[in-house]
């Protein structure tokens, strides 16, 4: 009944007249359009603009808008061209690795050694770069580890940036189809992920926009897509997807869990708007989902998705940093935060309805300093409904202190290598497996341990990720990478595991080794490999550093199974006996425990109104969310998936 | 994504087998088809099925489906000559006053001022009567007031009767598209009177179906459609509305706040299925969506509806007595209770899921017998969810017992007529207005009352339908017309007030007089136009007997409020000086007070898990619900609308 009535080119036209009167005319403008959640001024005289350094930033303040210039496609050199001029300018001592183009922003991406000879002083060799190649120069670091998944990512923006070009226009006229309203109504609804950990999903529902918050899968519930999927049967996303009014996706972070099945709305065609999320969730959710498809061909199931549906994921992520304030439709306004979680993790802050109400999402977060990240942020503008998660919300949910866990751990593998035995540490490839590589590593470092630490499944591809954006980082890692120009993530005593046979090397070895392998939970990757060869053996350790869910293998094992039928090659029946030493230790985790998620609610400023309880069992749900009114006498709720709450 | 597939052709052929099995060939059985919420059974000679008086039992037994046998349409006599064939079998002192026919179930119906007479010793008459004409006889007492709602209702159903057929058919294939099921998840939305009075509207959702309770309008609202308007924009209703999935509307009772946008459905086409009700209801409901058109022609409105529309609910209106037990989707199951509210109005019990839950929807209901009807049923099969309506539910909330009520009213009627004034008592057509005649007949039949007592608007349509279901009154009211043979709606105090000069005439008389209209929260009607005119005189007085919305000419003046500027003629201002004497007696209230509602839920049976409290003002839903957790220790909401609420 409703049509979505747009009245962009209006308000276009009013703003072309404002940025007309506003620009010299020596800038020389071509064409003013949203693109994404920017207005984009393209200009053939990129310099009259930046010479008077306010006038962006007036321009923004009046128009209330973010303000983008660029140069006008024709000025740009042909890019073979302008990579040989920029190897002319730029001192050779700078040492550039990587020139790369994305035509679709007119941006040009220049890989150094040492940034810094690129730039210059006070940025004269950049200065001169814009002047003689047009394009706007970003200079990044090269980053120590080559990281494939990056690379492919550039690619892929690189040679679709026609279409990409395009596509942020279209969503560039989604957001601005309107001028900012009130709105009427605000509401969500749990599609997955409330009561249970898995394929959290999160509609945010207001009379004009439709949000989603993560589209994840529960891979430990993947015989049953009723249990693994998100509610595709909720009448509200059906229509949603049926009429193609989804305004946007935010992934909080990239684990499978919230970010797993967004390819599969694009293999199915539901889905063509943007994806926000940070620079590292994307390149890390991409490096997981391609892990998904091989898990999956590898159990010899059909994958759910297929590659290019992945690289349609890219071609329609929008990426921000932290605290960069973006529309993402007419009555929502997203900003992203720290998490603490993993690399890139994000508290998803949405100001809806100018002022009507202020909801943050903290997806997955940590509130204590980590070896690799800050504590969550806990400083909104504005903020009235507060959605955490609950994974360890019981009661009891302690987790063991930070220097305990190390000390413990390192105990352990004291122990295991001192019986010839080998210590074998399922992680997830992004997050768990950084951490106690972090922990490991200092201890190798002052001679603790001696040992190989083996790498395996995707985690050596994400750690060069994690290399790549050192600015995620905590400050003692950032500071150690760039003041004292130690990188830790590149000791020696890490080694790759590159194949199966590498891997069976391994485990024939009568030498002690530490293996950190994927997946966490022994749901598919190689630490399932690693676990049914190592479990006979009473000198081998496994020792779980991160949350088991429930129907995984690794909880299983965690609960002290000690004969595990499995299916082997062939199709036989296998028992495999647990003979190896079973050890679980929580101090690792990237999750809140129950301590930190109260001090959480207690700190988070300014104080919520209403706290909604989701990613967690049942019990730890409702758990936290009694405590937190007890304790803080506010509203609190432990809705059901399918439940709907209205917030304004 | 998700189809509807039906299976209802394979359904249909295994159940013609069996039919063929136990159904003697002497029936000669021409068809087999699902009709509305029955498998209907066509013969040639519906007599040799009759014989076995347990076979139609058995069957429904065997089937698990309601069973109808009907004459097979070509051995119906044509209906003139059926006419005059029942008219010569019947004994003319049974004093037939009307025969129509309902082609679309093979019935015709008989009025008779004795009915008896048409029936005959054993049903000797009525047998004859089948054999002659093969339509099957429906036997019904003479109404003692015309009802035109009632005739053109007949009217309706029988010129369109093979569209009724054909629709019929239709909902008989959606019923049983698939067997029974357990469904996966229950939940309910919130698009209209949680947590308010006026456009209630329930939505029930499945993974399999969708039903709607209610449809109302807020007439208090109207200048306003986002007030007035059940939530067109609750995405879960618009997939419901665009995809053409809404299985069923149920209405609870007829007043226009549950019932009154039921037309606009149809003349939007956003729905082409059934309408469940009790057939009092069905021509109540019709009588004021009549009503509702003419008050929004009399105030310049257009209206929000045609007559076409109103006939439409008409022909898709299937109409269930209490207690019979229908299907009416794949996984639910409907039985109506009497509600005491008003005539026909019903409380809605819905087995969902194939024993998965069970709830009971009150629509508005009163728990203490009143001088029309017994008290509300409380007693289910089962019972998990009860979703209760609280108009009465805050916590002070107590309605002046019954005889108080009756005493105060008649005292203020005294008082008024000894001064030479007029009572103006503003009532609902359908409820109040006969509540309170109940009231005052008995007072004047032992002299307590002596001047006439007008009735305008509605009312005297609305009571002609109230003498036309006797069986729907309390046991008191039955006895008195079936065994006393006096019907009080007769009595001759009462007279009508056939048009506006009489209208005009009653108010300049200077006899004093009791005038009871429509409606009876001065928005529109009668009420009004009696209002504006006798307010100014301190010998009349007004005496409010029902619920005053917020936002209604009733609360104002409820509140005291003794200037009122409206709109007069010609579009000035006036101001209407209250110098009438305002009485608010709430003992009539047709709402269950705080102490039913309390002693509803300790008394209904079985105990629910869960209470919904809705359709009160914001307190009194929350007061209600918080009171009722802590008295009985079940788990109780007062959502909002918009909230969707997992019940399963």
């Amino acid at each position: 009944m409703i049509k979505r009535e747009s009245f962009v080119d209006d308000i276009l036209k009013e703003m072309r007249e404002i940025i007309n009167q506003m620009v010299p005319r020596e800038a020389k403008i071509t064409d003013i359009e949203f693109e994404g959640p920017e207005l984009v001024i393209y200009v053939k005289n990129p310099e009259a603009i930046m010479q008077d350094g306010d006038l962006i930033k007036n321009l923004a303040k009046v128009l209330k808008k973010r303000i983008s210039v660029r140069p006008d496609p024709d000025v740009l050199l042909p890019p073979e061209r302008a990579e040989g001029l920029i190897k002319e300018i730029v001192p050779s001592e700078a040492e550039i690795t990587n020139i790369s183009f994305d035509p679709s922003v007119g941006e040009v991406i220049i890989e150094a050694k040492k940034p810094g000879l690129v730039i210059g002083k006070n940025g004269e060799t950049l200065r001169k770069i814009t002047q003689k190649v047009h394009w706007a120069p970003r200079v990044v670091r090269t980053p120590p580890l080559q990281s494939q998944t990056i690379y492919s990512i550039r690619q892929i923006l690189q040679t679709e940036s026609k279409d990409r070009r395009k596509f942020l226009r279209n969503v560039g006229r989604n957001i601005y189809r309107k001028p900012e309203l009130k709105s009427e109504w605000i509401r969500i609804t749990g599609l997955g992920g409330f009561r249970e950990v898995g394929r959290s999903a999160l509609l945010v529902q207001t009379n004009e926009s439709f949000v989603l918050v993560d589209f994840g899968i529960n891979v430990a519930a993947l015989n049953d897509p009723k249990k693994a999927f998100p509610h595709f049967d909720a009448p509200e996303f059906r229509y949603v997807l049926n009429e193609g009014l989804l305004d946007a996706i935010i992934i909080t972070h990239a684990h499978l869990d919230h970010s797993g099945l967004l390819p599969y709305l694009f293999r199915y065609n539901l889905f063509d708007g943007p994806i926000y999320t940070t620079p590292p969730t994307r390149d890390l959710m991409v490096l997981l989902q391609k892990d998904f498809i091989e898990i999956q061909q590898s159990n010899g199931a059909e994958p759910l998705y297929k590659p290019k549906d992945i690289k349609e994921v890219v071609k329609h992520t929008i990426t921000l940093d932290y605290g960069e304030v973006r529309d993402i439709s007419p009555d929502m306004r997203l900003t992203l935060h720290n998490a603490g979680h993993i690399l890139g993790s994000a508290i998803v802050h949405l100001h809806i309805g100018n002022g009507l109400h202020n909801v943050a999402v903290t997806g997955d977060f940590k509130f204590i300093p980590t070896r690799l990240f800050e504590p969550a942020n806990a400083r909104f503008p504005r903020l009235e409904t507060l959605i955490m998660e609950s994974t360890y919300g019981g009661s009891n949910d302690y987790q063991m202190p930070r220097e305990d866990a190390e000390k413990k751990l390192i105990e352990v593998i004291h122990q295991t290598i001192k019986r010839k035995g080998k210590v074998l540490i399922p992680a997830m490839a992004v997050g768990r497996a950084q951490e106690i590589m972090m922990v490991l590593e200092e201890y190798a470092r002052v001679g603790g341990i001696e040992v190989p630490i083996y790498l395996d499944g995707m985690i050596w591809e994400a750690t060069a990720i994690h290399t790549a954006y050192p600015e995620y980082l905590s400050k003692h890692l950032r500071d150690q990478i760039f003041h004292e120009g130690y990188n830790p993530f590149l000791n020696e005593i890490f080694k790759p595991v590159a194949n199966s046979k590498e891997r069976q090397d391994i485990i024939d070895s009568e030498e002690p080794a530490i293996i950190i392998a994927s997946s966490g939970m022994l749901v598919g990757g190689p630490s399932v490999e690693y676990f049914k060869q190592l479990a006979p053996d009473p000198r081998n350790s496994i020792i779980f550093v991160s949350y088991q869910a429930e129907g995984t293998l690794g909880r299983q094992v965690q609960r002290g199974l000690k004969e595990i039928p499995t299916i082997g090659e062939g199709g036989r029946t296998e028992v495999i006996r647990v003979n190896m030493e079973v050890h679980t230790i929580d101090g690792f985790s990237g999750h809140a425990d129950r301590r930190e998620l109260m001090s959480y609610v207690a700190k988070v400023r300014p104080r919520p109104e209403r706290v909604i309880t989701v990613h967690g069992e049942p019990q730890k749900c409702l758990d936290l969310a009694s405590s937190l009114h007890k304790r803080f006498s506010i509203s609190t709720r432990a809705p059901n998936n399918l439940d709907a709450i209205r917030l304004k």
